[in-house]
């Protein structure tokens, strides 16, 4: 029933390759099935001006999508001379979600920057970026880990996303683009290895859902997040 | 226990004042508690080019603050030059969520406009800006009936919305400027009249909640929207 | 003769309600007629870079138009990312006339920000911002008086506004939007409550005007201001 | 008294030289003393949305310093991303004044664009603008009469600009930048040839003045128009 | 003598992938070394409005580098606002370069547009877009080839780019980035496959060259570009 | 052949006018034909961040051109709201190629900020700039020698530039608009009084050159440049 034949409850086929870059402190390419998303981590000593002298940690997250990214050429962002109202919506809620899972104490005053660039985009584009943003945090953590500069660990628990949505009429987990554009309502679940809600993103277009359909969503949800968290510690434990 | 002295499951005050500017196709100032909100719906023949010829109708919205809408002076944003992701991301979710409750074939190739600008601020604004936007629409709505230019009523349902958080450890419901800004777990809740689901926007800032915290949160939201709806009808019905 | 059937010479009905906001310093709603501004008087105690250092303070304005505060609906500033050469002019001129009228010794070095937003337009609304703006002006600085932060009275005298213009050949003073938009000159004078000039602005388009009309005009503009500052009193003396 | 020696209302010496760009359809460089200003005139056949298909015609004017035209660098505007709020205000005054003195019905439904781009700037930069660009706009009218596109001549009457203001206690025409910088009191007049008042604009910073003042600046702004109109002729004579 | 421990005369390894994103018309990921850039080509119907009904083709580019493609995080221009100088230069030689291969007639009326995209910088990416550029413009060519939309093939001659550049006072070919930025001369040369020039852009920065310096440097850049067409070929035949 | 009817190896009239405002520290409107630029030389005591405390100097350079410069009008670039992407490049050019001849030890730690301003365009204002640029440049820093606040001449050799093309088949020197509109092949030698290149820019628009005609526009751009030496040594000694 569903256009790439999958089961209702089946992620696409997720792959997640650590050190794709020479310069960024930690870096992933995630590719879930079609969309392909890369995420580095920068790591500055520097915060933000509104946290200076706390003693905190600050983790953010930016978000763009190559021109051709996409089935018919975008307008690239800076040649437009802004964000658009997504792009904005997508990069907050990246970092939102993967400060979640960040002891910001136990990080000490320095800013991790993760960059979430789509490369090929299939849909679920935000859910791949926090999914594989939180790799690459991981790996750059671990390097102050590893100098000795972080003493105890400041990721808490692994965060990762996954997208979910009524489709002709059936919930199914981790739309691609065909799904995506037709169902009436999907959304974003952000979770942490323990199971812990840090997002719930549900919205309906032209349409409407129940309380017995957003917890059908949820039992979804929580299947394929817990498979992309053993992908994510299968790509960082080595 | 909370810092109003309201129950957990207890609204603030809810007032709808409607016919607030002699201009409007239809207007109200929404006021929950100290949150005032100026909602005007403007009527225009034109649809955006996107459905230009379909026959469909288009609902949209713009939201902003006065500059002394908060307790320190924000920047304006037509000086700063442009609206914040912030804003971008609320006036997004308004308009998603008063079109969930549209029929727009009925609406027939006309667009309506709901600004909601707040006047004064303490928590809330974006639900109140849903709430009092759809009073707007409704009003416009009305003037078209009346004058026979639409035949059939294009508005399915009253739709509202909510915040709810966990305070104190506590699910609250109608968060204030005071639990907000404290309240680790946050979020709104849209639905319509007949308590179907439109929007479900839950995050965690530096903290995580549990599927049964969820479930509490949601059950609260009914309450809250389900006398949102009566003060709807109360102020449109005359 | 005019369209509102009032006299040549006669103001519309003014009202100033003081206090409508809680977090401003100081707050009126001033409604000349059908013209409603908000204003809002913000007190910091950081001066701009210029003055930094001089010991001397500072009144600066902001004016806004909300998007459907006309007949038709405006852009929103904000959205459009600039604000007008329209506003730019009006805050400039707001600001202008209300420093005319503080000693910035005696108000020290502390910055005073006079937001006026207009929330319902029917002519003359920068005539009313500083007219309104006046008054937010003084709560403020009673606010300063009264907890001792400063000691002399920074406010010289009172400033009003008053618009007049040649309408259907004959000058009248306080233009309403018919009047406004067929007559071909108008303007605006700025006085004291003591009669003394600030500002006048009178401009002509696709017309001229003989310097006996412009005493007419400045004539009618005195009794104008004098009932202005009588209602600015009346607000604020209590 | 005054710092040039000139007496209270002489005029600087002023120098009018047409012709100076080989583009442009009418162009001058106005000399006020120290003040220099490029005006250029630009004839398009288009006219803006506004008044398409009206028969009338329209006048506008752009205003633009160059960066080292004063005494400390100014930052370019191109650069800065923006025109400044004196700026829009300058040029706005520059074509509402011109149209002022346009038969927009004789002059058809073309544009007539004036560039006035201050060279070197010693004071009295806006007033120098409307007076050399109303002959930067006669040059370009004569050819419209020549080639016979255009019959009846549009120019009604010629404009002209001055300022005047309160200096060390007396009233002066035609401020220089000395003077300019230290007046409380200053503004402009724009008037016709046969002295009728197209725009009066009267402003004081940190002071006032009275009804006695304004009339004697008024007298001063008469004469000094009156010489500025000779100028005008003789430089568009031959 | 240089860091990589090249010869003077010897390219960086060369690879060209090509079909790298399944959405565009043409594309590959050229690797000059550690310079890793993304090149598609993005084929549509319309062309820019200055050559509309011309019958004539156009080819246009867009240059971005992510973030962390350097050693240190640079500001995402998306964010900034505004695409940088530099950036408006490359994308603007890159157009350039490669309609000067192009017959525009034979290409008819459409446009392509190739966006070049750093994954990750090491020196010369201006130049490794252009050659890489070239192959996803000759690949989305042979699609229009194939369909029959194109009858007579509009790629003339293969063009392709390399940098030159005086470095510890020896001409040397293809600067990686160590070389590049201690180099007082450095530029690009763009070359078609048969040897002819398109553009040449040397340039010292706190320093000079000779006639005689510039012989040699041109010399090494046809020895670059002949091997650099050599692998656009083997990347294009199949 | 030329339409000018000059050699093909002949510059146009060249004037030098220095000292042309008086604010400037050094200024001069430099004429090559009917191409007119005015340069000002700005001084100042701080530098750009990047070379605070270094002890270094520092020289860039603007560029604008006046609305009405050319045969048709120009859109403002303040008016549109940023630099072109030509503007950016040839301000860059300019303040690169003028530092290429600047000791910027002996200059110390100042910047002067070169504006070129195109008064009126007939091709080649960016190599018009260049020289001019130079002129205004070595009068500023003649102030600095005389009042002794910089005793070794940081300026080694005089800095010109002169645009080649291929015009008709034929390379010719210095080429003015008509040419410059249909020239294949163009561009910009900049070179010292000595004789050694600081700059060179050839490119093809839809064309190719070969390195023989490389060669000729060098030689014919050695003598133009030499010509422009001579220029700019006779109106800077006195």
């Amino acid at each position: 029933m569903r256009p790439s034949g999958r089961d209702l409850d089946e992620l696409r086929m997720v792959s997640i390759e650590t050190g794709v870059t020479k310069h960024a402190e930690g870096s992933c390419m995630i590719r879930m099935g079609d969309t392909h998303v890369l995420c580095t981590a920068t790591l500055e000593d520097r915060v933000p001006p509104f946290i200076k002298g706390s003693g905190l940690g600050w983790v953010t997250a930016e978000y763009g999508m190559l021109p051709r990214s996409t089935s018919s050429r975008m307008r690239r962002e800076a040649s437009a001379g802004k964000q658009g109202g997504r792009t904005v919506e997508i990069q907050r809620l990246i970092g939102r979600s993967l400060r979640a899972g960040v002891d910001r104490v136990a990080l000490g005053e320095r800013q991790i920057t993760i960059d979430c660039d789509v490369i090929q985009a299939d849909g679920g584009t935000r859910c791949a970026s926090v999914t594989g943003g939180w790799v690459a945090l991981r790996l750059a953590v671990n390097q102050l880990l590893k100098s000795g500069e972080v003493v105890t660990d400041p990721l808490i628990d692994p965060v990762a996303a996954v997208s979910c949505g009524i489709y002709a009429g059936q919930p199914v987990l981790d739309l691609d683009y065909p799904e995506d554009s037709s169902a009436g309502v999907d959304g974003n679940f952000i979770m942490t290895g323990s199971g812990q809600l840090i997002e719930v993103q549900m919205s309906a277009e032209g349409s409407t859902f129940s309380k017995t359909q957003m917890d059908q969503l949820m039992e979804l949800a929580e299947k394929g997040v817990s498979e992309l968290v053993s992908a994510q510690k299968a790509a960082t434990s080595a």
